[in-house]
């Protein structure tokens, strides 16, 4: 069904109809100037926001709609575990162009509310608009914390532990080959332009994929770490600085490390990698640990605890330490495998 | 200064660094995963987004930055006005092209400050990233409002008074005018294609604005009615649905009758007009009415009062009477000059 069939308003309501709010704090969803709601007595609102752009944040030919409806959701809900917060409520602004059909909007939609409903997290508002070229999606989600166990960015003490969670890189060798089978597909396409465009779309292309399925779950379904929120509040270890890996491990360090006024050191050897990760950078000739440090869009969690927290945080499974804080004369550093240190650089990764 | 000169860190930096955060309930702005707030015991939070395109919701070519920073923010804090609340913070997100550069970004955030600092609201958080088109603007504004002040779409009852603030139709005529006088300037450029881009630029073209200031204003520097909001509530008045006008009357007519259930009759003679709006609608042989009508931008309210409220709400210095909300079976209805009743459409302002 094509959008102009329903109209602006039409589509918004048919999109976010049948939503059940499910917080208590949701007073009023979509369907008005602004939703409204009332937190409990003393919390403090969380409140981030994301603009992702097509063919700068995300690439249509391979990444499937109810996929990017899932991953934008958790890159948002990803940002309020961050501060050790509860996500609680998200608004959805979409700009479209005209090659959108509702059904596509559904789609997207489905894993949007997949994401959400999984982190206990209400659609509250929607909007939709043209876009002359491609698809625009913004989002914000807001969350709440009691004001006691808000964690920033700017905590961390020399000495502390430097710990994260999963492991690293995977998502970024996800994207390197979804690229590659991109431009291998593309590349049959075009080397016989005289067959038409219904003998292309039915070309036999099959990517390959087999034995790499991981690391395209980690780019195409990111996975924001509740589990460890909840895990970390279980012990009793509230962290002194914590922020999520979106950048890659090193931007992010140097983030912790210029808001902390403190520097700090990690271990090649400790950070955390998958064997897909390191089969993928092995194939593609590249340094799986560089991957790890710069590649970025693994959502995972990065913090800082007390040394005095060393086994409790060690025990909790999916979290590494690999490193401790510094003074910050000492800057960022690594040390490698042979014991030679290197300094970080916050690289961060360029989606441009 | 070329953005990739300081990148997108730096650029965030330099854009938020100076901003002062004044809202008591800002605990953290610009620089975390979130922004974080706490609100006054028993307030309820209204969070609002919206979502501006390059092309669809706007056109450089005639929308200066600062301006187009300016009218971000008041579309935004006209939203939460619409509640009856309190504009507190606001997220900003670009998406940027190439062409842009750091100088561009202090004057769209120059006009967005001036909007904010009017309003009281807070800069909390900002995001720049690439987009391989045009720009793309992302906010959000969080405001706050005691729950018994929130006045949504749906609780006008029949007899209640329909009230429009200031007048309408003038953004659209703003609309119409710049439209004209750039495609005149287009077509003098285009047809001397000879000439030099340097010679273009320096084209001695003098749009014809005369006597059509106010239009232009109105199209360019919005103005969300933080006023009417305030004399409203030292009137001791609580409207009983609320909403704003962006998409013209009709439109938000048909909000507030389907929302609350109820049918709505206004008086032609009643909607309020420029006299420059009358002017240019005669100039271009459009009807005034329907420009009024169905033409948005106008940030102005629209809101119902109790009957009883007639001579307090009328005593309001920017308030307009135009009618009253009947029974549902009644439909929308324009009585016209001369007695005749029309059906109202809700065709809303298509920025497609």
């Amino acid at each position: 069904m094509e959008i102009a069939e329903i109209g602006e308003f039409g589509l918004i309501r048919h999109l976010t109809e049948n939503i059940e709010l499910k917080n208590p704090e949701t007073k009023r969803g979509a369907g008005d100037d602004c939703a409204v709601m009332a937190f409990e007595p003393g919390r403090q609102v969380l409140v981030t926001t994301d603009l992702l752009m097509e063919g700068v944040h995300f690439d249509l030919q391979y990444m499937p709609l109810k996929h990017l409806g899932y991953k934008s959701a958790m890159v948002n809900l990803s940002d309020i575990y961050a501060m050790n917060g509860r996500p609680r409520q998200m608004t959805v602004s979409l700009a479209l162009s005209k090659r959108f059909a509702v059904e596509d909007l559904e789609t997207f939609y489905e894993g949007l509310r997949l994401a959400c409903d999984a982190h206990g997290c209400d659609i509250v508002g929607g909007d939709t608009s043209a876009s002359l070229t491609g698809l625009a999606i913004s989002i914000t989600c807001i969350g709440d914390a009691r004001p006691e166990d808000v964690v920033y960015r700017d905590g961390a003490k020399d000495t502390d532990l430097i710990c994260v969670t999963g492991d690293l890189g995977a998502a970024y060798m996800g994207l390197q080959l979804l690229e590659r089978e991109k431009t291998i597909y593309n590349s049959q396409v075009k080397s016989d332009s005289a067959k038409s465009e219904k003998q292309n779309a039915e070309l036999d292309f099959q990517p390959d994929f087999a034995g790499k399925e991981y690391l395209l779950e980690r780019q195409l379904k990111p996975e924001a770490r509740k589990d460890i929120i909840e895990a970390l509040a279980q012990a009793g270890i509230r962290p002194t600085a914590m922020i999520d890996i979106s950048d890659g491990l090193s931007s992010e360090l140097f983030h912790i490390c210029t808001q902390s006024h403190a520097g700090c050191r990690i271990y090649e050897e400790r950070i955390p990698l998958d064997y897909q990760t390191a089969v993928m950078a092995e194939e593609l000739n590249m340094n799986v640990v560089t991957c790890a440090l710069n590649g970025g869009e693994d959502y995972e969690l990065l913090f800082t605890v007390p040394l005095t927290e060393h086994d409790r945080v060690a025990a909790i499974p999916g979290v590494k330490v690999i490193g401790h804080m510094t003074k910050p004369e000492l800057g960022l550093q690594l040390v490698c495998r042979d014991g030679v240190e290197m300094q970080l650089k916050a690289q961060g990764w360029r989606a441009i």
